[in-house]
């Protein structure tokens, strides 16, 4: 009810605010017999953390997880499992000054209006120090829907301010891409048009240096997806994954295949035509504006999702606001915040989006994938 | 877990085929006390169904609605209320030709691969008929939160193919815009710049002849909604709402506030300024790029989201396809389907919207109403 | 949140008060392909329904069942299958006298003190007519659990009043033990010792002619259940076994197994003892004290539960009460109540234990089923 | 869906084994403003710790909390609170004798057949240590409860194999008597009624150097509750307590009011009669015999539990079993058990029926909170 939990087979559970002890997500529903360890959380945490490039907030936050539970020699036992990343770089310092005063873009106002009170050293629960254990939970999803059916999502920067990516196939970019250029320097912008993502280092240092931010927007490609998850009505899995990016920070809109695109769009051109595989029988179709998804229902096809995240509200610059009273005020963030999120965006978004796959695949095994025999033999018999 | 449901305080949970006896909705979580009646239903009803105008669809629903329970002398009781909508024109016919077709930019196949077999004489749970029980359900929210806090949910065509409606203030668009023109004649497009609607029901019109069909977009704004509603994380208000628009059929992106044109925008051209209103000593922002939410919380400024609905996938000219064989073919939709899907979009964008608030309202009720006396003696005493 | 629904993989909602137009029950979460029609629902509702034999109430109801979704062709087609029953009895009549009468043993003063009014022409929903749905659900969900594994529910009548039954093997009562007498003529009171069965219904006479109702208790047996179902910590299996018999009205007590003798014994007489069918390898215990779970989790051995129903709360003879006022009063219950509930309430607690298994195996499917080759491989390879 | 969460409103999930790391629990739905610290914890843990007396096990362990989130200056936030206890006396030995082996009564091969493999040090997740972090919630629901409307929830042991407690009035218990003699020395077993404390406490000593061990029965009573929480169909609130009392460890036997007593009433002597209380005007039952619910929703008679727990399954005796392989084995426990679970059951009981009523008041809040102006203007204008 107070919406801290999302997924219902995959259900991850968190707490934790950006200058308490630390986040901790509870992940129930994960099957027995996944191989899981510490090692591999690591690998999406460093891609999430603060501090790994010029173009990223300079905070020093080590995010090592510790695992609590729900895993034994090296394998997930089926029972739940948390994982903790305490907090190491809340600066102590003194809070009065904004104490009572109400940031712009961000959720200050809200918290007081909703509770009546609110941890004022930091974003509390607000903050997108939040995400560090989704991302956590994000690899064990990850993991589980490799192993069960090769399903795999991949993330990137498309467009940062005008510069927008040239990405002809999504469904072929690979991690090693995202993360890394031919030359093994590390792709700090996460965009796989070399050429456009120069340019937005360029656009986001700019900013940096005038004291402002940047918005942009990832693309997010899962394939080896098989057709038939999602639910027919409210759970469709374009509504469950809407949701996902939604309740990441800073998130102003998601489109799915040829999103906002249908706007202009006639019937006739934009419906994709059905075909079959003449080597393996399998349908698919011609085209995939449809981004993999129709009636809310995998159809074997590549997924493929876009987000707009805003530019960072918190700017070094002077800003007008009020204080909690109503009185006047101005505000000017001190440093270490991120000129552009969309960089550290890229971890968040497929471990939200392989969240959603793999609580739909458990769902799909649940209802569907019993009497599949009797249908089989049904079949069969006619 | 087979998501016949939506919400939480407030719950939906609906059942029912295009060519079954007819839909059905229970709503959990009607608080007590709230005057209903059939004749209420209707007005909601009426908008969305078909037949209506000359720019919908001529098929002929009576969507006559029938409340089973938790009514008595014209008030909720509080216990679960149900309504059930027969269906009436299932024209009786032979299926056997359409029995293995998968009709382009349907849930035909999705389906199959999803159940292993379907009710093969139309959408069934696929079609855009469940949302009828939807709208009924909407109307129950849409009367809780205005007796409740004063709250209104509207909804307009914003865009159809290239025609974009100029709409200065969408928090001042009333319903009676959206229904009549100043003439009294019904505004069939629901478009409230009435320029733009005639050149969207002329577009409309020259898609229809063309065996064709169009898509659009639509604005739905919330006023009246206090400051406190949504949860910090997943259950983001903003989060929920997309999830409710998203599971509408056909929707293929949303954005709120700036939305998608946050991509190009600074942090120092987009942060909303705080301030308070001098006589009532209310915080408010004087832009509302946020669209009403922060944090994933309301701020008290009216809720501003877009949809894009894609054009109609049923088309009365041929297209091609394959049976569930794999062999080749090719459909040719009869008649009877609507040419743009927005003007009975509207109705149920807006129900979606209201059940999302009447939920966060009860949630908020739940978790917030409580120990504010004991907050407010604190503050007092401090 | 209004408590309107019961499980979470097979999921039913349910909606209808005795005085209304109606109950329905939507069923979410039931695979694809069951076989089901109207007349296997009827098998069980004329076990529950009134007026089947002189030791019941002989109110007339009909309970005739309706299914208006989620079946085609005789199937269940995956998508949420719902199913009303009209009230046909309900006699119009003056209720001013009982109005703002608490009946004692009744829930009218819960029901005003929770919503500040009722639908005072009866028990409205906390009417035991809310339970032919829940029958009607519990059919589709023996249907389920008998296809999937064999799986099969019996209950019957143990204790009425000083009149307790002899049943050695409850593993070994069958359904037609229940509900026949070896000549062919219906077991009323639904005891398989007959003995006991002619002094209970003797018993319940003998109350019914004094205007006096009488308590007793049923056994429920599930057998044929595999073992590892239920979950380890809140979701017990015994735990979801027993919310769904204190679900059902004047149920006072719950136990399994050896239950409440428990009490008076020591762990070295309470233990049973593992061992393994030299035969099939397979393992089971020597006796069933643990009535079939352990750790929450089914053993394979039978589930063996007893509950506890107290007499009916409304009588013929008169009664003290107050009226909502406070001002005293008396009330006389008009004719047609069952003097004893226990044989109308042995296809309940069938439906509920039913339930209860459908749903746990299909969250097993979910979170169980996978992995299973990975583990196997693993386990091969050691 | 794997059974990690209970309650909606107030909700807690839990994760965590005897030989992992540590136990964790996340609640969500604590509103803002209570206060809470680290030493309100420490109470009722102490009660549920090994070591605290003779007469339960001797394992030492701290059960020493920590609050993750969630607290902020001495009160909650509002958003959701995580308390992590850390194992410290995991002896580290060679678990290889025992890796196979079903210990009798436990969740052994219930275990193996679910997940297919498990955590064989201990009970893992089936462990009673678990419930340390159900205590560290249950003190977070008290203090909710007491502040919002005065409840309080106290537990006692009522009987010890053949020695039951003689309790005339259990509503007038104080949680002092449970745990203090008049000469202030510990009440080490719990029970209310010192003659048969000294008699429970003999046996239980004597069960113990017999190698054995002895079942019990604990009371379990709420008071100051209000009229109107539960809800009318499935989620009664016996409904719920009874899943609340059957999740934890080794209960059998869950009853209510006169409870199983029922079987044997008549309803005309089982019936308890409504009264109003002169002054107050205020509407109550003469007796009790309905345990302070009817229809499955509070009365504002004190709520009166009982649940049997059965006999410590750990023997330091020998019992017969079988190995995994289903060769026949014994086993024999190595010490530090408790040879009667009771006394240490008390804090657990108490926290489970806190949480289901801290859960079902916010519930209350949400659902019944509004509209109430309406109804008592509407009242009022009668």
């Amino acid at each position: 009810m107070a919406g801290n939990s999302f997924g219902q087979a995959f259900r991850i559970t968190t707490a934790g605010e950006s200058h308490g002890p630390g986040n901790v997500v509870i992940i129930d529903g994960v099957p027995a017999g996944l191989p899981l360890t510490v090692e591999d959380l690591r690998v999406d945490l460093e891609r999430r953390r603060p501090g790994q490039s010029k173009i990223v907030t300079q905070r020093k936050e080590a995010d090592e997880p510790e695992i609590l539970s729900g895993v034994f020699e090296g394998r997930t036992t089926g029972t739940s499992l948390a994982i903790l990343i305490r907090n190491t770089d809340q600066r102590s310092r003194d809070y009065s000054d904004i104490k009572d005063l109400y940031r712009p873009g961000h959720a200050d106002y809200s918290f007081d209006a909703k509770y009546g009170f609110r941890d004022y050293r930091g974003g509390g629960r607000s903050s997108a120090r939040e995400t560090s254990v989704r991302v956590a939970a994000g690899v064990v999803a990850k993991k589980l829907i490799e192993q069960e059916f090769g399903g795999r999502v991949v993330a990137y920067v498309c467009q940062v301010g005008d510069v927008k990516a040239n990405v002809e196939s999504p469904q072929a970019v690979t991690l090693e891409q995202v993360e890394k250029r031919p030359d093994g320097e590390p792709n700090i912008v996460r965009c796989p048009d070399l050429e456009a993502a120069d340019r937005m280092i360029e656009l986001i240092d700019e900013c940096r240096k005038a004291g402002d931010s940047i918005g942009g927007a990832a693309e997010i490609v899962a394939t080896g997806i098989p057709a038939g998850l999602g639910e027919p009505v409210f759970d469709k899995i374009k509504a469950d994954l809407a949701k996902a990016l939604f309740s990441l920070p800073a998130v102003l809109g998601v489109e799915y295949g040829i999103g906002f695109g249908c706007v202009r769009m006639r019937g006739s051109e934009h419906n994709d035509v059905f075909t079959a595989d003449a080597e393996q029988g399998e349908i698919r179709t011609e085209t995939n504006r449809h981004g993999g998804m129709l009636g809310g229902i995998t159809t074997g096809m590549p997924i493929v999702l876009r987000a707009a995240v805003k530019p960072t509200s918190s700017l070094p610059q002077e800003q007008k606001t009020v204080r909690q009273s109503g009185e006047e005020a101005t505000i000017r963030t001190k440093g270490r915040h991120d000129p552009c999120v969309l960089p550290r965006f890229v971890p968040m978004a497929e471990a939200m989006v392989a969240i959603v796959l793999a609580d739909h695949w458990l769902r799909w095994r649940g209802q569907c994938g019993t009497l599949t025999a009797a249908r089989s033999n049904e079949a069969a018999g006619q």
